[in-house]
């Protein structure tokens, strides 16, 4: 990463100033933001200054952090915002009958990028976050959103090492290929202890108006008997939040 | 806002670009997007192109959105996504409780911006949007937010004009000086259809671990004899959520 891109445009300068920030960190200093993006101290300090002046990043003592403006900027108009919108009176209404953590996620690169996440006191734990990422063979919402994926990055995916959380984590493409197929015979995937022993993952699609599959919602349980019995509530949520990402009106 | 700014960096102009979806435009075409933001279009189109190439903006067919990269980059570290992960639980149980709107504000500007909102079918009407505003006079968490906020954005406020909304709508400076001494002597905001006639808006404060206000929650209820019975709860869940956000440690 700490590489010094030369000719490079000061935006991108600044777009990697304020990708610096990890999902951990929520305040930086400005020679950390340097390092991360690999930018002279003089060159990110100025650029720190101008996004600081319109609002994108803000100071906090002697720290830098990513502004409420960017925020609010970003919350208005982005396609995972409408996506939230629509699902989260079905999303409340299953953790509130289930009572465990109910997820939204979305494919971002070659990766899930968890965009809501309804948590229960005394919930199984669970290892997302709201705008945290997990790899696509390791999670149920990962194994819905690549089987009806493009066929392009079901390979790519098989082609690289998957990471093993748990013994029961997929861990081959021949494992993989198989569980894609169960996705999209039986409509969801079942994940029991892929990520830790003591939960299971189970996700299904949410699709648009023409059936392509734009999101997944899962619920993360406890790995025992039980977990099966949450299948129909589950994918009763999934077609309700379906049905009104199915009925907006896309302008042009 | 349609006027050309020469000798200002490129890194502005990206800036005004992105600013310039609203939070009615979810896509604008590209010479929407020069217009609003006073670019010409060659270099609208160009700035355009370097930030779909980093992700912060996606085409779709012709037109220009806001990146789902740009919503995960701003999520990850602003403050207001702290507030609100502190807040959902709470926020969460007041709203299965009450049945009614139930939302987060923070101040931004001289506007309350709304991080947050539960929403319930067949609840109140209600003005506010997620990363919606509204004006300070006007809106219950506005009040608590003027009340504790600095002196000298109080005095802004009261030497501008007030939007009326209904008839009763704070409009002017000796009407804004009692509704906010009465919040800080009662501590909530209680404002009986002062934006909808038929909805009442509550607020009370959120604090640090120093005592200072930093955001508002909110419930929105009919406006007759039954909403003075939500303040206790509401008050309840805004020293809940102050609680936790006392005991966030900050660096630096």
């Amino acid at each position: 990463m700490a590489r010094v891109h030369t000719g490079e445009s000061a935006l991108a300068r600044a777009v990697r100033i304020v990708e610096s920030f990890g999902l951990d960190d929520s305040t930086l200093t400005v020679s950390e933001i340097a390092r991360r993006s690999g930018l002279h101290i003089a060159t990110a300090s100025r650029l720190i200054e101008e996004l600081v002046g319109c609002g994108w990043l803000e100071r906090e003592n002697r720290r830098v952090r990513i502004g409420v403006r960017l925020w609010e900027v970003a919350s208005r108009a982005s396609a995972a915002v409408g996506l939230r919108e629509a699902a989260m009176p079905f999303m409340e209404d299953l953790h509130a009958v289930v009572g465990q953590h109910t997820q939204l996620a979305v494919l971002e690169g070659d990766e899930v990028l968890f965009i809501e996440r309804l948590t229960a006191p005394g919930a199984a734990i669970n290892y997302s976050r709201i705008a945290g990422r997990l790899p696509l063979h390791a999670s149920s919402s990962g194994l819905v959103l690549l089987a009806y994926g493009p066929v392009d990055l079901q390979e790519r995916v098989m082609g690289q090492p998957m990471r093993a959380y748990t013994d029961n984590t997929i861990r081959n493409a021949r494992q993989l290929r198989s569980a894609l197929a169960e996705v999209r015979r039986q409509g969801y995937a079942f994940c029991a202890g892929h990520i830790y022993p003591e939960t299971t993952g189970i996700a299904v699609p949410i699709r648009d108006a023409h059936g392509a599959v734009i999101a997944a919602v899962a619920l993360i349980v406890p790995n025992d008997d039980s977990a099966y019995a949450q299948i129909p509530a589950l994918q009763a949520t999934g077609r309700g939040i379906s049905r009104v990402m199915a009925s907006h009106i896309r302008p042009g």
